[in-house]
């Protein structure tokens, strides 16, 4: 599969060096020795496996934002940040996107995906300034473009600002408008009285449109939850270098570089407060995951709810019905499969999953450094996309064209023994059991049951029996 | 809540010592030093994160075991060890429960639980020969009690002991039982022909007694998938002793120790080919959890497909009734909650979170040594307890006695529009689904749509409409 | 074991009555019918499996605050709620603990729990007006102990009441203790200068103090994200009764239970907004146990660093000296187990796997109601009451007492080549490099191999290679 | 991200029709209508997120085998029957990968797969008989592809199929050869005497041979681990049609089908005993998950101890030097980081929480169908590939090229302490405890600290404290 996304067809191949000395790479293709070497080292899940793109691109805004901080800050020749720019820049705008081949197996710091940036955007510098491919002249892919930076601190970095653009473009949106939509359908189905159900019994009544505010409520602390926990995320490791002392950093350089990060992506950035934790722990994904595994349950239980509310047509609820979007059974009218409502279950799943992968990852650091960073941001980043994707599927495809079926809706509320609640204050509590009881017992409706033992008149029971009076506090 | 359980109220006390010096222990218990250094220094969880019992008890097996067998060496005077085997025996039977006070959370070799029956063992064994509790004369708890043993291959050896009697005498019986429980549900459900449901959508006939076919199958693999896991929990490190080297037994003492605790068991244990592995790994545990763990998935589809097939009365599936066993409701009556169902799906979350702990805790080995023996134990018999109290209270309290409600099944399957499938070999597909567009739009049964739309009479509907035919291949 | 804490040896017995008739009960015990029925029913787990004390004690506030709430709305006759008031508040206080024997593992409603508290207050309130156990008269357990109530919004109440209140009396004054105390080693250690670790591989130096305060970032976020997950226990579901919409209450009943509640535990609460919500899902608690999972994580890592750096005292890092508070082995002197980071580390694995189990709990809401309601909040309680108890363990029997171990250390650091990167501005890279491969080669310090090869002095080395100058940006 | 791997550049379009109408599809592509309105309608998780390929593969397995089987039974056209099974070859050949274009998170049957592969077969097989691709003429995507199936029975089987293929021919490889690698390092190291470590400190000695022969123990027993639960993955649920029943198959089919599959693969399967069963519940994927979940564990811990071994190289254990793939430090001569373990390790914390995932998917099956079949083998087939990748990847550039650093592995063992244990049965315990605490008190070793007492002779000490009798019973 690598094989085909990558495939370089006997393609020519240029020469690139390191410190373990030469090594062939294909000569179509920006990186360098490093990005080689791991290739071959790493055949570990294919083309599937590959860094997340949000993680390549994040790596462009990082690097730009360096070289700007380190030309402030005059130890950068501006000729060669200015190439350094141009470069990063089509990295962050996903340009180079195939020059990235690495996967989330590599190494647990990430360091081989640094230095892929590192060496795409060096030689990529290098052809802007006229130069040759592989020289490390003019622009060095260590000396330049990862100048007063190391893995350690980049990685965590990217990671940070990956997670939080993708929250903040993709999710937090995607969220908004499926509680949007849930909300539009809880106000269209405020009149519609239904039975209650708990324990799957029936229960006594409440509007459909409650019941679906309930998943409004859901939604709208699913935001709140996203965004309070996010919070950690704009805290960047970046000035920690190494182990987190900033060793080989300029005092302000780690300020500076969260004030261009926050003007390049429009989303406010400050450096770490302990640049330790920021190395050695990733505390920050785990509570994040934890606001994502948060809202994957809302939406399992909202979702499994309105597939159990469609089920039928004739044999199930049916109190709703579900847009048909794709033929369930050529030969079955009616039947709609809740094939979004599977879709987004299953991406609870994933998101549960994840959550225990990176629960797993961010508690097993080691002193100075947390080993398992592409494998946190990589499930953290799948648990965002496939929220945010799901939740856009969901609305669009489902719940924005959800049905009420008032007639079956209103059919079984009748049916519903509950309402005898409502006969006790009039005519006491063993009447309307009797009633109730006799009701079960002949399979009759609470109404025949009553005129049947002749303990009210019709017009007395409709006068007492009113669902939309059960419907709050008096 | 500890202090309820253990009080000693003011109670008088007596000295113990170990190599710290001497410390006062409540004179009614046997306990000595080290367990009430444990006490003092692992206040965490309380008297529910107490070692379980049958971790307790089958220390008492295997100290018997030791000094049965250490005597038939010639290395342990018999009169010592008559005096042990008595007191091991009343360990095991869970006589001196009261005596075992320490939580989970203590050392992760367990050795403080070791040492607590080492002491206790010791103490009544001295009480026994008519010594002084504390005086360690003349059974001493580490040269005789723990003769030839160490914490590093006990504590994993009463794991597979506890782990495998609890399986074998209470887990796999109940299993057995829900079993032939649901088996007889299926016999007794055989003729019941119902609407099957895919994605939740009506779908084509099977019986009642098929789908709990499907439910007995489950728990058929269930038992074969619990007994296969649990071979790996046949093999006892103990021999192993410190490290894995065995220093300081005897060679033939781990097989003779193993036969040793087959009789007393009458489980058949065999000598780990491997005590390396043996005390720094527990995979064995972790594969006996997942067997659990898929188990608790079967059970968890079970009770949620019956839940909801109890469903109702009026508003629901109601294809089944469930019994009532407390009161639903005073006023409504028919409103039975399915109770059983919910303790039994908590308990399967309880198992899959288990299984989440013990994963972390089996993967967490070092060097010669695996440091989570006691969490991921008391998490093994959590499972195999709440799984075999679970299955037997559902067992007893609902599947024993659910009932069909086959004029509610035979309704349903009668409105359901899929029976249409049986009619287009003989009319064709266009008619057929003509059939079942008009019986949808306008809420009829398929009988009366056929009737109206005039294609068949009511004679060749019955003839070519027979669900009864629609229940296997030709 | 549940008979062994709960026996009644024999007892006198009493009749209590419930709608399926007579049963009995304990005479010394206050519980009634259906307390009874539920022991009988739900044999599942045993007493390490009840439903833990803080719901319990809950329901005593609960209660005592409805019928404080119900007397001052005039429904409740005062002498009535006096009496319950009084016996409730002895629930409150833990005096009647022995009268709740129900397990977890019940009605997922938690509706038994309820019950059984109205049952105790009831039969205690009768006795203290002087009536009859049993006889319902002059309190009753539905008609006035659950007045204005239902189990479905009592039992969420309950759980936020009680996880609020030990997470603000117990966990976050043990997570600021161990914080503080490590911060308090932090200080301890600022001077001492050593080697970092990056991929467990030697880097470049920092002090100890700096590596401690990463543990203190990662106590002071933990205690944020515990304090910014728990405002979502303020909310109340107490007023939605049945399936949330408050019938059979009355207009402001919801807020002022609040208030009352307030009251009583000097914790700040509000009603819910949405009680639907708060009915059907429980997110709030998967919220919470996702931030003590977050904590779990960055504990699991300190206690882990600790016992690494602890490791020897011969043959492993051994930076650290931990508290020896029991005997290691009685013939290796200096043998000292890190037996609080085992506990601490056990502890952690068992709130991920609680977090695992709420997740899926939390997920499986169905309609108006998630039936999981006691399983989530024992899982929430017993991650809060471990991390509590462990994080005092941790901090009282091994922060408190770590020792630095300086000349280890500074030997150490001394024989680390990573210093050579100091070399580098003043005799350029490459005889740096030479020095650093040529003490590697021959097992020599980084001075020795420099004197060796003549490339500086030894004042020159030692005036150039100042480990205390490379603890941060220049 | 789907864009660049599916793009077909504003191409020509063809017309495809389903039972919604018709629909655009790219006319470079083989797959029809219902593939068309799949992609539109689940834009969730983008090319990462697509059907895995042995699912793909698979497929075309079963397609060919129904097509043989059909034929045999005489329900199908041998010309057609050609052309489908020369079609599907080609796709189990993954010559057509390019057009299964769907994602996992769809329909949870699997429908849309099943339609891509009976539309993509259908037009190529069209194509080779001469037709023009979207006219169904003359073979039909369902009348003849998926003749006698349902997605509801070949999604499962294909399941089954992909899962067995894959650890049969890649997972099992690639255990077994991580498997003897470690073998024959731990013959290797035989002879190596070392410390052992248990709570991290040191502790009696071993081999090196020996604590390798612990790694080799558990890949044996997770190779047999993974052998003893793929056996439920032989059972087939192809005949069971929709719902269990194989209405509209012949019976023998399911048979038949079962002993074709087992030719074209060469791997043995059967006929699932209950369909039932086997499409409204996945336990053997979950089963099999945690038997990798097992697998991932013992392969985490050995990962961990071999990087802690390899730890330094002057500041760790350092008593193994693992193989130095990549450059670690320019600076640094001796820095090695351990990328595979990091690798590895990261790939087990990536199956821990797949096992997660299967199993919260695992357990939400509804009354005839399991809808969650995708997730489920997306996640099985990512641990299976990810552990065989990772096991390769591990062997050849880690486990084959360590090395025993002789002399640091002696030095450590003689400065250990713990062989004082040696001296007890010569000159008794006391003696033996003040050599060590003296040895302990001022740094010396213990021959040091012996000689200084005066207890010994140099002889008698190197006569009595032999390591290399320390490693097995007497």
């Amino acid at each position: 599969m690598a094989a085909r996304a990558f495939s370089t067809t006997a393609a020519a191949k240029r020469i690139e060096t390191d410190a373990f000395g030469e090594i062939e790479v294909p000569s179509d293709k920006y990186w360098g020795a490093q990005t080689e070497r791991s290739r071959e080292n790493f055949k570990i899940g294919g083309a599937v496996a590959r860094m997340p793109e949000p993680v390549v691109r994040s790596f462009g805004i990082l690097k730009k934002a360096a070289a700007i901080v380190n030309t402030d800050l005059g130890v950068l020749d501006p000729k060669i940040s200015a190439a350094i720019q141009q470069a990063a820049t089509e990295v962050s705008e996903g340009k180079l996107d195939d020059n990235f081949p690495l996967v989330i197996f590599q190494t647990g710091s990430g360091t081989q995906s640094n230095m892929n940036a590192n060496e795409v955007i060096s030689n990529r510098a290098i052809e802007i300034l006229g130069g040759k491919l592989g020289t490390k002249t003019p622009v060095h892919p260590n000396d330049h473009v990862n100048m007063s930076q190391s893995s350690n601190d980049t990685f965590p970095t990217v990671m940070h600002i990956a997670a939080l653009t993708q929250i903040t473009d993709k999710l937090l949106p995607a969220l908004q408008a499926l509680r949007d939509s849930l909300k539009k359908k809880s106000d269209e189905f405020d009149h519609i009285i239904k039975i209650g159900r708990t324990h799957l019994q029936d229960a006594t009544p409440l509007t459909l449109g409650q019941e679906f505010s309930g998943y409004v409520a859901q939604l709208d602390n699913g935001i709140r939850r996203v965004k309070t926990a996010s919070e950690s995320l704009r805290f960047l490791a970046q000035g920690g270098t190494a182990v987190g002392t900033g060793l080989n950093t300029r005092i302000g350089f780690a300020e500076k570089i969260a004030e261009e990060i926050t003007k390049l992506t429009s989303i406010q950035f400050y450096t770490a407060p302990n640049k330790f934790e920021a190395l050695a722990a990733h505390d920050a994904i785990v509570e994040v995951s934890g606001a994502l595994n948060t809202v994957a349950a809302s939406l399992f239980k909202i979702a499994q709810d309105i597939r159990y509310l469609g089920s039928g047509p004739r044999c199930g609820y049916h109190e709703l019905s579900l847009p048909e979007n794709e033929p369930g059974s050529s030969i079955m009218p009616g039947k709609v499969n809740p094939t979004q409502n599977e879709a987004l279950t299953m991406v609870c799943t994933q998101v549960f999953g994840n959550n225990s992968t990176i629960t797993f990852a961010g508690a097993s650091g080691q002193f100075e450094l947390n080993v398992f960073k592409p494998v946190l941001i990589a499930n953290l980043l799948s648990s965002v996309r496939l929220l945010g994707d799901a939740s856009d599927s969901f609305r669009i495809h489902c719940v924005d064209g959800i049905k009420a079926n008032e007639d079956r809706i209103k059919y079984l509320m009748q049916q519903s023994l509950m309402l005898v609640t409502a006969l006790s204050p009039k005519i006491g509590y063993d009447k309307a059991s009797k009633i109730a009881k006799n009701a079960n017992h002949k399979g009759l409706t609470l109404k025949e049951s009553a005129l049947e033992l002749g303990y009210l008149t019709s017009e007395e029971f409709d006068d007492a029996v009113k669902p939309e009076e059960m419907l709050g506090p008096k």
